[in-house]
């Protein structure tokens, strides 16, 4: 069997998919600020969307949409507002740019989602929202170009664009899966992270799918943080059309474990992506976990370690000062002995071992700093309590995160 | 009656308390980094300590002494290392301080509190402390300016220092409560704050008093965050020695409700001046929540607002950016219907409408830029959904937040 590999592309990388973007001018100008994935045939769809109190009117139009079971064909996607906060007039947002994508391509609307990431609090324009649909619904093409101008459409202050597409083995045919993913700031996902999209070809059961991408987002993106801040957009979505041809996916078999490794490994690469391009970060933050007593316990303590604000600034100033590290996994809501852990400073530059049975190791301050001024650090803990791990992902805190967001109105 | 005023001095206010302070070289040179408090008498004494499973061996020492019962006499603080992640040689520094007041006093060891705050896995220097107790011992006074001393002698990032006493009357006398506290970074309590100590000549039960104090302290202290972070050494204790001759306290009466009255506004006062003092930080940024469903949510509410790191960032940057706020609240952990929300930006230059039934209002922004500039901001929601209130504060995040905590080692 072969195996899984990376290929070009993105969202338009599985069989039947096309995407386009334009410059709608919703709030950004010289740029294109709004994307369109439309499938040729209706796709099962599965998501996860956040867990905020406070939630988008996409995320209310995208999340109904998702539950019913009923399929999803296109999804269209504004960069500059996020249409949360918005009321009654947030939802005929909605349902407008829906509708005009029935008007332009005959794709029913109930079978469109649509998404938004931006300012808060701020009403869409609908005359150009309708009007960039019109314009994308001429430009669908199944180029990568299309994927990836997509994928630069929907970043707001990502300094990069996330797109991926990996290719697997399903029975005798070959599947793949796209995706494309945005997320700078505002980021702590829960249930998922702000905006990804993932397209596929293969053939699967709904709720099987909805299975594996709850299961892939937990151990992706929810595992990443930049600020702490879960924001109110948080939407992932995987749609499948079949184009695959592969024999339907109906039960937890190879073909399906085939699926899920090649959905995490997609969602990994994505949410990596996300916390490398954190705003104002100048580095992957890694907190990798070993041996706690519980997958809970592990999840608490990794996500907690990246999450410090004091632990984030100490990795931007390279600075061996593991206690903050330690501060943070005690105020994690896990429960452990401190006197039980061990922990090391590790990245290309080397491995390097601080604390162990709650006691500080002498160290080389020269080695430390080597090791801490690599691009992807890793905070590695052994709780010596369990054999459950975790890895969570975030990124250092700099200036530039500040100047970003007391910057007005980002 | 005569009401609560506010007079000179801190923790040597009181009748029967002393302090001093000297420079024992600890970690910082040229500056004091030991404080000393001595009552005449023994004292009945109530705290609150951290939450985070990670505690400084000097937290386990004073939280010990004070669930015992037993009487507190003198509290030694040094700053610079916090003995915390320090193993057995950890307790080994708390008790040899201890004994060297015993030495230099004859107070007993077994009533010597001890504390620490800076560096987190870093051991003490036993001999500095050692020495350093024997020199304050010979200087401590009842003078105001001893106390002022003490609460500068603690200060770590601190930019200021921390103390405030009241004047106020139980039954036929008079009696005071002093206190002093630190804390600038590593703000987030949970319990209570990083270090205060309180003082009182008030004559009350040991129980009725630690009621007090821990509703005080969750009022006040545990309702500020610098940065999210939960600190390994957060202590709080209260001191009384009974020298104010007043009927001594015994049930919840008049008299309870002034020593209570009085002990709240000295906690409130520490607390707002610490997240005032917040590390980098150029404004006090208040929270008012009113008319939540529950007390709970209150507090969540208010502790959101003032914790996310990018309201901090737009308080920063004058920027009228309520989304932020309502997206804080969303994730808080609260449940309310966003359509019930009000809020308002307020400050000594007015106040300010911007979101009303689930929709943003129009607004001026040079009114919202003029109030929004001033020292200190309040952003006020009213949830319409109850009767439940809580007040919540911190301060903006900005470039000195990460240039104090990216320089190496703080």
């Amino acid at each position: 069997m072969e195996k899984m590999i990376t290929i070009d592309g993105g969202v338009t990388a599985p069989k039947g998919f096309k995407a386009s973007s334009t410059a709608a001018e919703i709030k950004y100008k010289g740029r294109e600020d709004m994307a369109m994935i439309c499938s040729e045939v209706p796709c099962t769809a599965a998501g996860t969307f956040t867990k905020n109190m406070v939630k988008a009117a996409c995320v209310k139009w995208d999340r109904e949409m998702v539950a019913s079971g009923k399929p999803v064909q296109a999804v269209v996607i504004n960069s500059g507002i996020a249409n949360a906060c918005t009321g009654e007039e947030g939802f005929r947002a909605c349902r407008k740019t829906a509708e005009a994508v029935e008007k332009a391509l005959g794709v029913p609307a109930d079978t469109v989602a649509v998404a938004s990431t931006g300012v808060i609090g701020m009403q869409l324009p609908v005359d150009k929202l309708e009007k960039g649909v019109a314009d994308m619904s001429k430009k669908l093409s199944h180029d990568a170009e299309s994927g990836t101008m997509a994928s630069k459409a929907i970043m707001t202050t990502d300094t990069v664009n996330k797109e991926i597409a990996v290719r697997f083995t399903l029975g005798d045919r070959e599947a793949v899966i796209g995706g494309m993913s945005k997320g700078s700031g505002m980021i702590h996902p829960n249930m998922c992270t702000m905006l990804a999209f993932l397209t596929t070809d293969a053939d699967i059961d709904r709720e099987l799918m909805q299975k594996a991408v709850s299961e892939a987002v937990d151990e992706s993106f929810n595992m990443i943080t930049v600020d702490g801040d879960t924001s109110t957009n948080d939407t992932f979505m995987l749609l499948a059309n079949g184009l695959a041809g592969n024999k339907k996916i109906v039960s937890e078999d190879e073909d399906y474990l085939s699926f899920k490794e090649a959905l995490l490994y997609v969602c990994t690469y994505l949410a990596k992506k996300m916390a490398g391009d954190g705003e104002g970060a100048t580095k992957l933050f890694e907190a990798v976990v070993i041996n706690a007593k519980s997958k809970e316990d592990a999840r608490k303590l990794a996500r907690s370690i990246v999450g410090s604000n004091l632990s984030k600034a100490a990795i931007f100033g390279c600075d061996a000062n593991f206690g903050r590290f330690l501060c943070a996994m005690g105020y994690s809501g896990a429960e452990f002995d401190e006197n039980d852990v061990e922990l090391w400073f590790e990245s290309s530059e080397g491995s390097l071992k601080v604390f162990e049975h709650g006691v500080p190791l002498s160290f080389d301050e020269d080695t430390a700093l080597k090791i801490l001024k690599a691009e992807h650090v890793t905070v590695k803990v052994n709780m010596n309590e369990g054999d459950f791990p975790a890895t969570a992902w975030g990124c250092d805190l700099t200036y530039d995160y500040v100047k970003i967001n007391a910057d007005y109105r980002s």
